[in-house]
């Protein structure tokens, strides 16, 4: 099971709207017969890809596999009936799926007389599948916020300048993170002054993530990095602006929850578009922007900036996973804040957390945390 | 040498103006004849109170000692004198001496013919004697700033509280950092808001150390808990305020620096009064303040709060060690900045330092600091 979870963790991030699985096949002896990987939507289960590269020799053999196989036909077959028919004795799986449309593989298998057992390793492949989980139970992407400072809480210093609060080390790990997530987030304000390009760079490889940029007022500029086209752009925009403000391309579908996305991507590669309401702030409804993002297939969003874009979301309780660069300086109380405004008078209101890991990186601290109540989080 | 480090350890913040010093008796064999240790100014320096303990059999032995002996004629002898005639055959120490008047002793000890080794384990003795060491060096007390804060760099919320932002595990260290310091300072916004009482709780055994009150313009409340006579306090005040403003005695001596201070506690067990010059603003200068200290013999100072008086230490680069609390919680920009002003306007010019331990304690993590340049640390 170590084995397929090794497989499962090196693609997340990659599998778009499906989860990272990972399968091992075994004969009689516990001899490795084959591997196989999930690779995203359109590519085989990772129960299919190991039995056809078993080439033949995976009748009798034990599938280990990190998630229940499914038992559903999609554009891909039911992995329950896959390995059935090809005669795989027994099934070892760690996770139930908690999809209602792909569960019930687990017991189509028992009753074909294969022996399977669940939960093998299930904490491991918890923290593996963590953000797909998370994403699959609530319905929207899970969220993790990303954030530089330094240790007295500050993200840039008073004339804007943060180039750099966190070392080249910890800037790397952030690209990890990127590479990690299906979507990166980033408000006005960043785009503003930073014009980030919100890739893979410091030697990071990956499956760039969909670049998001909130733009309730149509007030990108067209020469924005963001626009370059090296990846993938979603702008999104108040249905009140104007359209066609960045010779983006744009397909609305309007659906009963009065949002409208388009869904194709133009030949001028321009960037797609969501048009969504704001609020009486002209602020973006965190929900109603990861209930958007959850209809396109995105799984997991990394929200890299500004500080009110994250105090939005922490203020909605929307935030699965702190990943905080903590920097060895002060800047003092000129600094520009980490974190927006998040409307506490008391201390008793303070939003807390639990620190899930601390890693020393470069000459900074990596601090991981998640809400108390979560399960399922690495410790 | 590592059991007399752990001696010398353990009376870290109890041997007021004087080191903190081990020293082992060994026998030919190797085997501990006594052991002996220095309790502060007025006691036996540890090589004479190990001698003492050794009761007749410390002809021949080998001393291991932490510091050098002293070659000086205080109030007690000089201590090469004294291991020449126990006749001690050879002396082990850690760290040299840096005080010019008691250096010399290792010169002495050779001349007579003792054989001699400097440097043992000198890394961890210069971790044990840190804040000596610094003291003697600098002439000026070693400073700790220590604060509690949440990971967006709060000390309280919006309206003030800020009980408690780390957890009781957290505030145990914090009062067993206390122990460890000749002295605890706090502004006049932290007695304002606070009323704090600065002695050891939690479970906490060890020297109270000094309470020390910033109050330029005689402000203290005449009930203040500082003022409970509970532990010594000195209340530092500006000369042009009104004398006894509550109860204090003192005892005036000019010196040249123009910095007044009394130099005794009165019958009636008021505060010590320590006058010194403000700023233009009205603040106490860090360094004129910190000469004033080591003028009555202390060497360690932990600077409690609040935002502003750890910024002017900060602002002086008298920052030794910071000691942070920092708690999973977030608090917003409506929050009180842990750190105060810095003057800081561009990135360039963030105060850096470097971390020199992680620990995580309950709930929180704690950061220790120190400036770049800093040696003899602990790493």
């Amino acid at each position: 099971m170590r084995r397929a979870l090794e497989l499962a963790g090196a693609e997340v991030g990659s599998t778009g709207s499906n989860p990272a699985v990972g399968c091992v096949l075994l004969d009689a002896e516990g001899t490795t017969v084959a591997t196989g990987v999930h690779r995203g939507p359109g590519t085989p289960h990772a129960e299919v890809d190991a039995l056809r590269r078993a080439r033949g020799r995976h009748r009798g053999t034990t599938a280990v596999v990190t998630l229940e196989p499914c038992d559903h036909q999609g554009r891909t077959g039911p992995c329950s009936k896959a390995l059935i028919e090809a005669g795989v004795r027994r099934v070892l799986y760690a996770v139930a799926d908690p999809n209602r449309v792909a569960a019930g593989g687990a017991r189509r298998l028992a009753d074909a007389g294969v022996e399977v057992v669940g939960g093998v390793l299930g904490a491991e492949a918890e923290a593996v599948l963590e953000m797909w989980l998370t994403a699959v139970r609530a319905g929207r992407p899970f969220v993790t916020w990303k954030f530089a400072a330094t240790l007295d809480g500050r993200s840039a210093a008073a004339d804007g300048s943060a180039r750099w609060i966190s070392s080249a080390e910890s800037r790397a790990d952030a690209h990890e993170l990127r590479a990690r997530h299906d979507a990166v987030l980033v408000g006005s304000g960043t785009w503003r002054s930073d014009d980030p390009r919100l890739d893979l760079r410091h030697g990071v490889v990956g499956h760039p993530p969909l670049r998001i940029a909130l733009d309730a007022r149509g007030e990108l500029p067209p020469d924005s990095r963001l626009l370059d086209g090296a990846a993938p752009t979603l702008v999104v925009t108040d249905p009140a602006t104007g359209t066609a403000a960045h010779g983006e391309s744009e397909s609305e579908s309007n659906d009963n929850s009065g949002i409208n996305t388009s869904t194709s991507r133009g030949a001028n590669s321009g960037p797609d578009v969501l048009r969504l309401k704001t609020d009486a702030r002209g602020h973006f409804p965190p929900l109603d922007l990861l209930a958007a993002l959850d209809g396109r297939g995105v799984r997991s969003v990394l929200v890299e900036g500004g500080p009110a874009l994250a105090a939005s979301f922490v203020r909605a309780g929307l935030v699965d996973r702190v990943v905080a660069y903590v920097a060895p300086l002060l800047l003092g109380s000129e600094g520009v804040s980490a974190t927006g405004p998040l409307g506490i008078g008391s201390i008793r209101e303070a939003h807390r957390f639990r620190i899930t890991s601390v890693d020393r990186i470069g000459p900074d601290l990596r601090i991981e945390l998640r809400p108390p109540a979560r399960t399922g989080g690495t410790q």
